[in-house]
């Protein structure tokens, strides 16, 4: 496991800040990450403000084997990822001829004005690859282990399919998750000696509140299909002797 | 502006990392934060790892007037929150007479184990004060400017009460917000220009593609409402010059 690649995630946008938007995104590109084996290990979201973005970029693309990052490449004036991704990595940012012909063609196809503002969604940092945008054509792009996407969540997830293939995948860390109407308390101190006679898996608990009452689910994560066979077996039989009736999700 | 009290969220937990669960406290909290004056600056997410926890913690608390955490202070075994608070602010832990009174009659009362698992939630950081939990009892605590909440969201919310009267409070951030079916390109000059005209504004522009056709909302934020008139009214203006019909929100 420790050779899977890692990841993060980094979300722009105010709007994310403000309460206003929910962010869907990161949970999205976790469950992208999940089955290809790379390991996401950390997410931000910072607002539109160049510094804030180009320090975060920094310290996750240094940190991780690979750094997604969505929202703010659009043409209006609050869209400033491209200029600040540039900057992250001391190069240059200029009109992209592939990007150009194919928002020009676009526009032409809708009739609708290919203005300067539209014109800036073909600016690319040099030396970036562009990721395919089927939706809107307004490209993302890959540069070194940066992958900047859009914020739109339709868009980011057809970017996604271009953005597959280029990832290193690691070995897969499967789940298996458990639950039953038991007090977590209850089964806390067998779960920690579970945990502690598997260490090669991650034993996570979570309580729940729901209107028919409290219980908890158990989820174990691993590479190793029998071991995590062998661990689910334990946690039903934690969950049975606390008096619950274990349901496998 | 500039003297609101700033923030930053912290989620920890391995089941926002893997993709099982949609964080979805850091928006409540967003939420709770806006209407006090407190700007919500950045968010993060790292993993049940002690030291990603303890590194985030003391990043986060030195830059921010305050810090919210959320997750990780249940009774099992991958409930390390208040210890790597503990280690982060370099102080001891130890479990609290109040907490623990009122975890051991709660139990008492429902007639449950107060085993060794359910009295780690009384373990609290030495010099921090307890913040209530109506919900489960097992309450969050705060240490100079870092709160620290449970994960599960109904029991985090219930926490934000007590939590309230405690934060120095800042102007109220209001918000304008419009929509029409309109492109995005189509307007983005005349809204750099607008934002140019306001500076004490911060506009955003947030493109959407619905089933019956694409449009863009724009938002307007600051703390003046005046000026939030004008510039609705420019917003509306732009929409209107574009041939779009101007929803306000």
């Amino acid at each position: 496991m420790t050779a899977n690649p890692t990841a993060a995630i980094l979300v722009i946008g105010n709007e994310i800040l403000s309460g206003r938007t929910q962010d869907t995104n990161s949970n999205a590109l976790a469950r992208f990450l999940a089955p290809l084996g790379v390991a996401l290990k950390e997410i931000r979201v910072v607002g539109d403000e160049e510094g804030e973005i180009i320090a975060a970029v920094n310290a996750l693309r240094a940190r991780y084997t690979y750094l997604f990052t969505t929202g703010g490449i659009g043409p209006t004036h609050d869209d400033i990822t491209a200029d600040a991704i540039a900057k992250a990595f001391g190069v240059g940012i200029d009109l992209h001829p592939e990007a150009f012909a194919a928002l020009a063609a676009r526009y032409a196809e809708r009739g609708e004005a290919f203005n300067p503002m539209r014109q800036r969604m073909a600016r690319i940092p040099l030396g970036a690859s562009l990721i395919r945008n089927p939706v809107s054509i307004a490209p993302g792009f890959q540069l070194e282990n940066v992958f900047v996407m859009a914020g739109v969540p339709s868009v980011m997830k057809a970017m996604l399919e271009d953005v597959a293939p280029r990832l290193r995948r690691g070995a897969v860390v499967g789940a298996v998750a458990v639950e039953a109407a038991v007090a977590e308390g209850d089964i806390a101190e067998g779960l920690a000696l579970l945990q502690q006679e598997h260490p090669k898996v991650a034993i996570g608990s979570y309580p729940y509140y729901r209107p028919e009452g409290y219980g908890v689910q158990l989820v174990a994560r691993g590479t190793d299909a029998n071991e995590l066979e062998t661990v689910a077996l334990g946690l039903n039989a934690l969950l049975a002797k606390a008096g619950g009736t274990p349901k496998r999700l």
